[in-house]
């Protein structure tokens, strides 16, 4: 991602490096917590769901660790613009994994509760929604690693069949829940659960969108995915004249 | 916030007081928008909710303009750590303004849904996390504009008394939703409604905690608030003197 010798200070460089693969590092961690908690909700599995929350202390920590160190190489070091660009959004992408971290958490917290309730309710209907979630954040590191800007345009479209799962599960959740109130209890805690699926994807999605700040220098937050699309099609080439040309 | 003659460039005064000028500016517009969500809710008001989200254009573009504006004056001026400090303070409290605004929004558009649905269901249960939700973004953007750590603190502990009232809703839901399961679809969508007004809390302490990061230097991100608390006690009059001597 940072080729070498791009500064007079090749400390400089390593200190851009070492923090880029903190990040990566980091967000190798949150992918596990996800893959874990999606194995734990669907097999309703303690063990993997206790791993989760074991992991949530490390992963806190490394952002704290990240934060400072980005601000460390700003104040210390004078970074050009284009520097200044990817260590911003290091700080961002870094706090997005942190969220992701929270919410896996989160899910393995709901399956130690859920584990005690009956095992009537659909909660293997999430699957299908967990694994495109990891998928989604997985995409999206290779998207930062790599910047590669089509791989993050394919990060915000998962965004949409997330959240396209999310809808049809609480559809269905519904109709369970009709049928027999007394699950009512239980399914809320799916309910959240689903939830925590759905805001792993927008987080995801939030990281895909500083790969393209970082690649294009266009800030794409707020903007509809069509619009995104339609421009990255047609700078196409410009697109890969700006990654060879730094 | 920023006493004047701090740095040899006025210039530099100027575009810190400009930046923050428009964070509090932004703080504004996310506490109005949730004040009106409150409303709307309350009343089941379809002009307020239709206030809040015809607001969301004006938040997104706040947070994309003062995003822009940081980083130029990071990458123009060589701020000092103290600086540089409060500049990523004002980058991470945007980015929270911003999700702030972003729940205000499916509140508000929550309530335009729900006015359709019959009026059995506790809605206005709602007004006191509500209520508490803007005191404490209206008090976390106090304790920013102030410096003041006591301020933060108490915006914590607000967190806290929002997370139980979210707690008792959700149980209280329950008992509703079993005795009329017909009124379940409409239910979620309210618990969705008492998660929105949930995050708003989180959001308001994650500004609280930069406040305490700028005055006394220390990341209390992640840290129980016992824990805080008592550091806070026993730093009391360093704490001052931080103010009064940056």
């Amino acid at each position: 991602m940072l080729p070498p010798s791009r500064h007079l200070s090749s400390q400089f460089d390593s200190e851009l490096n070492q923090v880029c693969a903190q990040v990566m590092e980091m967000g190798g961690l949150v992918e596990q917590q996800i893959r874990d908690a999606a194995q734990a909700l669907v097999g309703m599995d303690t063990a993997s769901a206790q791993a989760v929350t074991q992991m949530e202390q490390q992963v806190n920590a490394m952002e704290v660790r990240i934060d400072h160190a980005l601000i460390s190489i700003i104040g210390r070091r004078q970074p050009t613009a284009r520097d200044l660009r990817l260590l911003m959004a290091f700080s961002k992408v870094t706090m997005n994994l942190e969220r992701i971290g929270d919410e896996a958490t989160k899910l393995a917290r709901l399956v130690l509760s859920l584990n005690a309730t009956p095992r009537t309710l659909p909660a293997s209907d999430l699957r299908a929604a967990a694994d495109l979630a990891s998928a989604s954040l997985r995409r999206a590191l290779d998207a930062l690693a790599r910047l590669d800007t089509a791989q993050a345009v394919a990060v915000m479209r998962d965004d949409g069949l997330i959240d396209g799962e999310f809808d049809g599960f609480v559809r269905k959740l519904i109709t369970y829940l009709m049928e027999d109130p007394r699950t009512i209890s239980a399914g809320l805690n799916l309910l959240f659960a689903a939830k925590a699926i759905e805001r792993i994807g927008d987080h995801s999605k939030n990281v895909a969108e500083q790969v393209i700040y970082l690649v294009e220098g266009r800030d794409v937050r707020h903007q509809p995915l069509s619009a995104i699309e339609q421009t990255m099609q047609s700078s196409d080439t410009s697109g890969a004249e700006h990654e060879a040309q730094p």
